[in-house]
């Protein structure tokens, strides 16, 4: 088994895969997100769960290939909510086209993720469907959320990591657990199968948060500090303005509620405060905290280590990305 | 078997369904939409289609409510899209939440759809999802033809057809075979329950465009002439378009092209280059042969008349109705 040869015909499989013509608005954005591309760690995901239990992975990859097309119909539906004019680069659907066209192909890309799940033995169906339902759900529930607290002053941490949960981690949780069950995994191990992904999806997205802040320009491939001139409510700030008191408090406030402001001041500005509050070291530890806990469900999943290694490795290298 | 018991125990069951809970802003439109009611058409003819075969009906209760679910699901997106303020003469989820909500809202809405339909017993799932994401899909093209034909300056007759057929029809021609697949009916009986409630579909839509110009204002409880006033591209204008010559021909030309007009005035105006043009002598024969291809698919469904009675008579007296 080699994962550059799984990539590469998971890559030929989503190029291949024929989501309708006719109208040519409706399926034309599908095809142009799913170019793209992305690193389709999803559906790999997908694809190394399954290889825990059965080398034949070739026989789940048109159910891995739906949750790659879920996550880009999320991706199409959110750009239209946050009004984004870029993805990965390139103008957005509802940019390229238009709104109305971005939600109707956003639509249908979601039936044709179920469309992928059918190719799953008919065995495995009901489960699979159970499941992706309430990921799904979830996911959209986080996305609501996420919404809400940018109209909120405060959110608690819990609240946050809630969030992130919902709206980034049960996707990658789900795509493991895919995985699992495509293979004939018990119960009990798509739970743990489901708890690793989530883990390690909530550890990400705190490195997101991390990276956008202390992560190197060139590498992250995009401005440094954009979160915090946006005033976004990532780990860093939710935690900063639970934290800081008397002096730093004002100063913190003060920063959030200029509304003309030069960038570079105001980054270097928050971090100075982030700095004085231990942030950054406290975010690590946070990172560390759910990243060992996906480990953990990894280590309690009864296979032989052998078994876990591809996953393991694969897992431990997309962790320590610094982009 | 009584149809008020199974209209009642829907409405219950409907009501009863818990849609989800958190955050408030996804799931609340979910309930006010599905409130705002309407007939409940689609999942009365599942139950219809379903007591075909067998008479315990209440075992197809929830996989009927996905039916209505979707149909709802298309409401929301698709007023959005139209920029529609009112539905069923309540402001609509966008304009009482906004955009973000009714596109989420919306998504949700599919998801548990898909959930409601998982109440089916297993056996059928597999057949039952391909199914309905084959109808959902060509809802989708239909809405995307609908909305480009809008700004085409003409269409022709057959795509009018293919485009109600897709937008409205096949909902009801996949609520039919829903009952027919939970019921156990074979292939050759699905594709005619599926035929009989597409050539309904398309009876309805043209009936519907019919009685935008020839219905009883009271009755039909909007204002008549609405489609002529805004120049909607029905049955009757496409028709006229494609008959009208000479004087006639620039007359609706001239109508249609009027920016400011008196609204009575053209609609009086329309109308009468309709009759001179025979168009609504026209609508009716097309009307009556999708009605009169229905029910000759009803009558070669392989099951005894009696048996048919119900369905028959449910469906001559909707198709009656003059709103």
């Amino acid at each position: 088994m080699n994962i550059e040869e799984i990539k590469s015909q998971l890559a030929q499989e989503i190029a291949s895969y024929d989501f309708g013509r006719n109208p040519e608005e409706l399926y034309e954005p599908i095809r142009y997100l799913m170019k793209l591309s992305g690193k389709r760690l999803r559906p790999l995901l997908t694809l190394l769960g399954y290889t825990l239990y059965k080398d034949d992975w070739q026989k789940a990859l048109k159910p891995a290939i739906a949750v790659e097309v879920f996550h880009n119909f999320t991706l199409m539906h959110d750009d239209i909510m946050d009004k984004a004019p870029l993805r990965r680069g390139q103008p957005t659907v509802h940019e390229k086209w238009n709104g109305n066209i971005a939600i109707l192909s956003g639509d249908v890309m979601l039936v044709k993720a179920y469309d992928l799940l059918l190719h799953a033995p008919a065995q495995y169906l009901p489960l699979i469907i159970k499941s992706f339902n309430q990921c799904a759900a979830e996911v959209c529930e986080g996305q609501q959320l996420d919404m809400n607290f940018e109209l909120r002053s405060s959110v608690l941490e819990a609240e946050y990591l809630e969030m992130i949960r919902l709206k980034t981690a049960v996707l990658l949780g789900f795509a493991l657990e895919l995985g699992g069950i495509l293979a004939g995994a018990e119960a009990a191990s798509l739970a743990l199968l489901r708890s690793f992904g989530q883990n390690i999806g909530i550890g990400f997205q705190l490195k997101d948060d991390y990276l956008d802040v202390y992560g190197d320009a060139a590498k992250f491939g995009k401005q440094v500090g954009g979160d915090i001139i946006a005033n976004k409510k990532t780990y860093l700030l939710i935690e900063a303005l639970e934290r800081a008191e008397g002096v730093l408090k004002e100063e913190l406030h003060h920063w959030i509620s200029l509304e003309e402001f030069d960038k570079v001041e105001k980054v270097a500005a928050v971090k100075r405060i982030y700095t004085q509050l231990d942030i950054p070291a406290l975010c690590q530890q946070k990172i560390h905290q759910y990243f060992a806990q996906g480990f953990t469900d990894l280590d309690n999943l009864p296979l032989d280590e052998g078994k876990k290694l591809f996953l393991r490795n694969f897992t431990a290298q997309i962790i320590h990305r610094e982009k």
